[in-house]
């Protein structure tokens, strides 16, 4: 079993305490919010990570700021990221806060908003392709140009470290409450939070699942293959839940430790986002409300209420599991960076139909 | 000056402090929020009370749950509570909490959110009429017939003092972080929380201000008047805001301890909301949002960003304030509970026209 299969790919240099450790007092500590409503639909208790509430939007300002903030601290005076947003806000806002210099590489197709946050945090867009790969050549140009090193989205162990300090405070702070985690869920675009929480959860009892969107399902194939395995990602309003393939570190890391990958449709995200913002009162991007829909798939107790859409239990790797033997599980509600326009389409079921139709 | 102009109006029987400790525990300590957006628009720090997380969807909570908690240890089997939502659904959920019985009476023209809400805490739901009096007349033929109390919504020592509690922990937690307020914002409806608010600022050296949309604006016109002054409330989006008199109790709080109220018109309301969802990743419901709308007006500094709508300074009372003189002011984000369709039409500018116009 390769381990490092990327240079950096070294899980031995992950270390999600020291990261917590650095970001205490950097980032927001963001509060586990609860909804009666959700608890009754998922039939267990469910702690929600309000990371949609972090500083930039979403927990990849941790992976972000820990990352720069090491290269900064080793004299880089500037950095390159590559994104299909979050990541790429997370790092011009750690740039700035660095005082060092950000090249940022979005898809063409990337989201107003997130070009806007991008910008605003005083980085420079480089519009690119519509998929990592070509993102990524345009950021090696860049950092072969500039010297400036590349912070990946996912593929890099201090972005891993970081972004597992969201999960590690869910779990401190459920503790804390009396009410510890059974089972801990991330949604799953490149594995950077996935990765996170595998590491943050170690050496207590707690189960660990993925969750991707059909057609997004890199991390569900690469565990049954045995090496990463990359597809052709299917449209999803989860934007940003479509990397091509899991990294190679973030792989390393879960493939022994990952409970399981919940697979999870448009539809389903779209009631979990209806949810979040109805009954918690937050806004969660749709990336960011996988999260709860594979919740709601995992504990499966909510299939009457909503048509039989959610089936019991998880895909692959692991087994299924029903809500029976679960009674707290969290989740991290991962970013909160949506347009408008898609927020008004989401908001009431009707309208996405009419989105979808139009 | 009167200041037992109804039954229950003696303000020395309201002690926010006392309700503090009672509900400590009981209801959710929400946290204080912030957006440098909003900061930025407002020209000053912004904190924001998210009390649309609170249990029942909104601050109503804390003074139904003291109120009903009161009158249930005084041996009391049932209570009866009329109101246009919020705290409607706080006396029902109040009152289960408490085991005893709960009628409440609504408009015909409720949300129908808060409706559900109130028959699911298993409230018995009575539809009257369209204004306060219909909705009184409705409440005292119930007292009677039940000889359950009646618990106001706003003409209540302990609903005033349970209210007031949202302000005072507002006030201590950003003392806490080291950023004391200089004035605190309310929307007013019948008056509680406002006046709730004078109470928890009381000793320290912080303007508080009411806000009222254009028309509903009783208890700006009360202060003028020096007596309350009913008005026929206009049509607004912040259903909330709408009795057609300030209540006499919090008129005799508030009268001598008000900076001012400041006016605000559904479109101001509507960008409030759209900030709070699409920077803060929060939903209140255009009353909870009708505050940051105020905290925009009396700092006036946004005037520019936003086309000039915002004009400065407040209107009433106390004499008009700028940004240079504030530099922290907190807002109570009152409630949450927001029907999915107005969410849609809200969302985005475009579609509140495409709204008023159908």
């Amino acid at each position: 079993m390769s381990r490092s299969a990327s240079p950096e790919g070294d899980p031995a240099r992950v270390d999600v305490a020291e990261a917590a450790r650095w970001l205490d007092g950097r980032v927001l500590r963001t509060p586990l919010l609860r909804s009666p409503a959700i608890d009754r639909l998922a039939g267990v208790r469910v702690l929600m990570k309000a990371e949609n509430l972090q500083r930039g939007g979403s927990y990849k300002m941790r992976g972000g700021l820990f990352a720069v903030g090491r290269l900064a601290a080793a004299g880089h005076g500037g950095v390159v990221a590559q994104s299909t947003g979050n990541h790429a806000v997370a790092v011009a806002l750690a740039a700035r806060r660095h005082g060092v210099a950000a090249t940022v590489v979005l898809p063409v197709d990337a989201p107003a908003t997130k070009v806007e946050r991008a910008r605003a945090a005083g980085a420079r867009v480089v519009l690119a392709g519509t998929d990592v790969a070509q993102r990524l050549t345009a950021a090696r140009q860049i950092s072969d140009e500039t010297g400036h090193p590349i912070v990946d989205a996912y593929d890099h162990p201090d972005v891993v470290a970081g972004q597992g300090t969201a999960s590690l405070e869910l779990i401190e702070d459920a503790e804390r409450a009396g009410t510890p985690l059974d089972a801990l869920v991330l949604p799953v675009g490149g594995g950077g939070g996935v990765a996170g929480a595998c590491l943050a959860a170690a050496g207590r009892p707690i189960e660990v699942y993925g969750v991707e969107p059909y057609g997004c399902d890199s991390l569900a194939r690469s565990l049954d293959a045995g090496r990463p395995v990359p597809v052709t990602p299917a449209p999803t309003i989860a934007d940003g839940l479509r990397p091509s393939c899991v990294g190679a570190l973030p792989f390393a890391i879960v493939r022994d430790r990952l409970s399981g990958v919940i697979r999870v449709d448009d539809e389903q995200i779209a009631e979990a986002f209806r949810l979040l913002l109805l009954e918690l009162k937050v806004l969660a991007e749709p990336s960011g409300a996988a999260g709860l829909a594979g919740v709601l798939r995992l504990t499966g107790s909510n299939a009457e209420q909503l048509g039989g859409r959610y089936a019991k239990g998880a895909d692959s790797a692991g087994g299924p599991t029903g809500g029976g033997r679960l009674h707290t599980v969290g989740v991290v509600l991962t970013g909160g960076n949506v347009e408008a326009d898609l927020v008004a389409r989401l908001a009431t079921p009707h309208r996405i139909e009419e989105g979808a139709a139009a």
